[in-house]
């Protein structure tokens, strides 16, 4: 009897001579950029078996088949972002990428077919038109097809692989006219058209130089590869090389954050993976020390509960399941098989019809998946690592927790004036927030889809954050290039068994002020929960006024301090810079000691700020929404520490979780805050943080000594309250008595 | 060979027989309340199987066991509800009961010797104590344990479980102590001791009633059980099974609402289980055509997405998982053995020690659940139920779909003044919002965790619903004795292949004003979705301003007319009945024709609210949160529509669900309403909506006859535009024309 395993050897050896045929004559393989004709074999095989693979092709071939029944439709371009011209070629080139996977699966010509027809549609059209009526006034990067040149590009970038998943079936004359009236000349418009967008070293470039540098493998236009890989000049001053050079830090952090970070890794990872397939030799995914496949894990790591943390202009609801990342894992994956990416690919619970998609696929139904590891890290950044940092500290401590901290650069254009600011999150939800972008991506009727007015006037001012505003004026005047010339420096970053620590200072977001920062993540093992210190230094040479926001999501539950509430009419807190925005709600002036401000997250936990004051700090209480005519913003809720007429100031203060509010199960527990002192002393480099909570006292100790410059050392012993403690690293915790 | 079905009918034997020893001597048989010792027999062989009988058992003894290694607390009582003494208390009942039960199940005596252990603490505590400090003043039912009997009549019923699972373990003198120095007292403090309360038909009687009734049995004192039933004087007047009368309708649906209606369900279906166990010849569960068991199953229809409708004094998070529910389904599954019960037990999660619950769980293990079936229906209010009703419709088209509609009694206390208010659910969520109780239960720093004074002065007023408020003045004039004595009337309701249908009126809420609202949920199956139709209609003798607020849940995306907000300065839009908590934002006065106004829900969809105006409505957009020193109510939107100087005015408004916002994988689809055209007019009783969108013509047709007491009867045909209609019944659907 002849094996099964016999015939399936047979059946690839056919396979592979009939595609070796198909090349014949042609002077590229085709399909030959994410995916070859090697994978396309092993591709086959695995639909021909039960598992996760042939589940996603079968999905992905009813939604292509539903779509072959409907008229091609490519109409002239007419409409901005969301605008139904606009979405109608996303779904198209979408369509002819799904459709060209499932003629090269299937080997059914009827999806060649279609794709060709609707290429041959579109090379009808693209001769006729010029730029599209709906770019913005004196654009460098209109597009044709669409508004902005950025979204050509990457219709390019997926219709360029959509058409060398079907060249194979294409005749003389078609691939004639696709490539002459159409592939050609997008894919100059793209790179000769628009210089300063295909040689500049942004996001928007590296989808340029994929989709040309793809088409120059395609058309066989070397050229064309090596102007996207070193610029249209081939100087190496721009193009793809570069991109990956000066947009990634050396750890693989993106300059504009993890909501631009995931959104840039596709073009990378798709071009990488063609470049690699293509030309071997170029190492493209050990270039810089592996930086790419860095970027991929980077932006996992960017995440909480699935989603990315929204600093800079991000849309919240971003997260791992986002497609460039299942790209990224898929890749990354494919690499370096390591189980961990399964962990996330099962979250992500999409496969990729890929070489690389089969693998994943393979190995989680063979049960692969070992879980990810989350880490607390800094992540330098700017390409050189050092222009500051983002630092993640994370804690298992009584739900998951995390602290974000930003002592991290501008971050160009998407960048928020946030210099130092924190985030706190637990159990599954932010607790101290981030407003993210204003923004409500392509509907139509908030200013098109498009960032709002408010992005700017609002949520990339200084207040938005939760850092310190120097009279009511945002950091670097609001101008972004002085933010990008002026990066904040991470003085440290430390994690250990106690916990984290980091600290960060910037002098240069406001003249002759000094901010200095130092949050930790800190555990206290004995009440099974981590805690946050927060303390926020500001030092000036005159007098002014320093407010120190803090937004929380959840319903303020109380204060320890009286609130003069403004009950019957509210004003706006301010006339710019971000404070026009803010209703003011009430203010309180707490006397010296711990001032307490409780918030009730909708995660059922009670959260409670507590400040060490000396009476000098008012406490603000505001919610957005004021100065907003056409009901743009989230009308969410802060307040706000300020002290005026002081040339310096210490933030102090602990975030502290407890207890639950179950009104379902119909109970409440431990609604009030367990703090019941704080004390922060200081010996030199040392700082001593004496907390008193739930009758215990704890003592947690920061050592800021730099070690950058001199023969400091982290190890020591020192002295408190006649008990002598040792000290190796940056931060312990010590309980000095039980109750 | 010995098989091991025959040993096991040998253990039963010899268990059973120990248990009759057990009750030689004694006057009652232990346990014989929800449990029999029959039922402890099967009970313990459900165990010893694999499954969720066992599996819920050991999840409760380890639970057990971690407490029964912690020292005894039976605090002197101190704090009001949510304090330390208050939750410590209803946690001792709570593992009293739990102790009890494993006591029974694993017959190890230390189980039991706990509970004896607390119990004489009680007995200790019990005679020193006093009324509690933390009572209301001058109140009429205060607690002793607690600071309201209410809480102590829980305990009771929860002790008094405890105390017959654990009694055959006693010995004569403990029996002795705990009955005459705690159980007894407790008793007779709340019947004797409280008539008010005890006779009172109200939740708070049927507590009392069940505790001391149950009581009565296992302390064999047949007098208490009597008095139960029919009230101290045994006059019928009050006592459980006039409560089973007067508190439910003949359909089961409890007068104030279902958050307390799953509440009440409680001591409802354990009294009677353990009435039935000792007195079957009562037909406890047949009593008035089985009103307990169509209780539970009313219950259960009154959620949607597993959360009970919020209407009257709910607190929002509560649903269909709530442990007097999950008791209610297992003993409606024991009666019925109806497997759509099974569906809400899997959803609930949870299985109960108990015979039926044996039963729940060898079913589930069987896999025997059938899908529960969700009903348009409208439920008769009041003990007739012929005091209005409470509607709700239900649509699977284009996503689950509900309409609440309001046409219902005041609801007694926790009853809110939203006579012909509506609520709309979609996708999982709620659109057009109730806002639900003002309170956080249980939190001592938000009034001491009970209602909120924002509860009175916001959440019960009018203006908080969906419905018509005349001269910014609450329904009878806010005053709970003249709601409870006027009803709304139920003029119809229908539910049909076309959708459902509902109108209700009254003339009471106001003087000399008939508010007469239709309702309708229909389906549009061209274009696979349902929308709402709401008429309004105010008829008043004299003039008045008439406010209709649609209070909705999502962000505002748009208006079709201009609004004039108020951007630096807000104010309460009025003094008095709820207007006081309402920042207004902003407002406009759109031209005849369509009023458009579109939010977009968390759910991903939008809404849009399209109403047909002459020009004479201004709509006032709106902010909760003025007057509220405290923060204690949530920052909610809504608008007003209203009218001023009026006689009488028709409110018309479809209710539009459309398109998806999806910024996770970036697309956003019909963000903008597609309803281009609205006329309503009137043929006799005939009301016709003619209704444009996205191309179509709808003809919506209801017949508000009245067929109550004349021969007039819904069939008939009709001529709109030259074409004749049938209509057999109060709602049709047409498509005048396709485009």
């Amino acid at each position: 009897m002849v094996s099964l395993r016999y015939l399936t050897l047979v059946a690839i050896l056919i396979a592979v001579s009939v595609i070796a045929d198909f090349s014949i004559g042609a002077q590229a393989a085709h399909p030959n950029l994410v995916i070859t004709s090697e994978d396309v074999v092993k591709m086959r095989q695995g639909i021909a078996e039960k598992g996760r693979f042939a589940d996603a092709f079968y999905v992905l071939k009813a939604k292509v088949d539903e779509q072959l029944a409907l008229p091609i439709v490519v109409p002239v371009p007419k409409d901005g972002g969301g605008g139904y011209t606009h979405e109608r070629h996303k779904k198209n080139y979408q369509l002819m990428f799904d459709a060209g996977m499932v003629y090269q699966l299937s080997e059914d010509t009827k999806y060649a077919d279609y794709v060709r027809d609707m290429l041959l549609e579109y090379a009808k059209l693209y001769p006729t038109i010029d730029v599209h009526p709906k770019r913005k006034v004196k654009s460098q990067n209109p597009g044709k097809l669409f508004w902005q040149s950025l979204n050509e590009a990457v219709w390019l970038v997926y219709t360029i692989q959509a058409y060398d998943l079907i060249y194979d079936s294409l005749d003389t004359s078609h691939i004639n006219t696709i490539e002459q009236n159409l592939l050609r000349p997008v894919a100059l418009f793209l790179s000769e058209g628009q210089p300063s967008t295909f040689n500049k070293v942004h996001n928007h470039g590296t989808w340029a130089t994929a989709g040309v540098g793809m088409a120059g493998y395609v058309m066989s236009e070397p050229e064309w590869v090596e102007k996207a890989l070193y610029d249209l000049e081939k100087s190496g001053e721009g193009g793809f090389l570069k991109q990956l050079d000066e947009l990634f830090s050396p750890q693989g952090y993106y300059n504009e954050g993890p909501y631009y970070q995931r959104y840039a890794l596709m073009p990378f990872v798709t071009f990488a993976k063609a470049i690699n397939n293509n030309e071997a030799h170029r190492n493209i995914f050990q270039h810089r020390d592996g930086v790419l496949l860095k970027a991929i894990d980077t932006t996992i790591q960017l995440s909480y509960n699935g989603l990315f943390y929204p600093i800079n202009d991000a849309i919240k609801s971003k997260g791992i399941d986002t497609i460039e990342l299942v790209h990224g894992v898929t890749v990354a994956y494919g690499l370096t098989e390591d189980p961990g990416f399964l962990d996330i690919a099962q979250q992500q619970n999409q496969i990729i019809l890929s070489g690389d998609g089969l693998k994943v696929a393979q190995a989680l139904d063979q049960g692969l998946a070992k879980p990810y590891q989350f880490r607390s890290v800094a992540f330098g950044d700017g390409s050189d690592g050092k222009q500051g940092a983002l630092v993640i500290m994370r804690s298992q401590m009584g739900g998951e927790k995390a602290v974000l901290f930003k002592p991290a650069a501008q971050g160009l254009g998407h960048g928020h004036f946030d210099k130092l600011t924190w985030q706190f999150y637990d159990q599954g939800q932010e607790i101290v927030s981030d407003y993210g972008a204003a923004r409500f991506l392509n509907v139509e009727a908030k200013f098109g889809g498009r960032y709002l007015p408010e992005n700017k006037s609002y949520a990339k001012q200084t207040v938005a954050h939760n850092t310190v505003v120097v009279d009511e004026t945002s950091h670097f005047g609001g101008d972004v290039e002085i933010g990008n010339q002026n990066a904040p420096t991470l003085n440290f970053f430390e994690s250990n068994a106690f916990g984290s620590v980091s600290s960060g200072e910037i002098n240069t977001a406001y003249p002759d002020v000094k901010l200095e920062r130092t949050l930790a993540l800190v555990n206290l093992s004995e009440l099974e929960t981590s805690i946050a210190i927060d303390l926020f230094s500001v030092e000036a040479e005159d007098k002014h006024q320093f407010d120190l926001p803090l937004h929380y999501l959840g319903q303020l539950i109380e204060t320890n301090f009286k609130i003069a509430a403004n009950t019957s009419v509210l004003s706006a807190l301010g006339e710019k810079n971000g404070y026009q925005h803010l209703w003011l709600k009430g203010q309180g002036k707490p006397e010296s000691g711990l001032a307490k401000v409780s918030w009730l997250n909708e995660n059922g936990r009670f959260y409670t700020q507590s400040s060490l004051v000396t009476g000098d700090e008012s406490f603000l209480f505001t919610q957005i929404g004021a100065n907003d005519p056409n009901f743009n913003l989230r009308n969410e809720q802060s307040f706000i520490r300020r002290v005026t007429g002081k040339g310096q100031h210490q933030f102090i203060s602990v975030l502290e979780p407890h207890g639950e509010y179950n009104p379902s199960k119909e109970f409440t527990l431990d609604a009030s805050s367990k703090i019941t002192d704080l004390r922060v002393t200081h010996q030199a480099k040392l700082t001593l943080v004496e907390l008193q909570i739930a009758g215990l006292t704890y003592l947690v100790a920061i050592d800021k000594t730099d070690v950058s410059s001199s023969e400091n050392s982290l190890n020591r012993s020192f002295s408190y309250q006649q008990k002598t403690f040792s000290l190796n690293g940056r931060l312990a915790v010590h309980v000095l008595n039980g109750q």
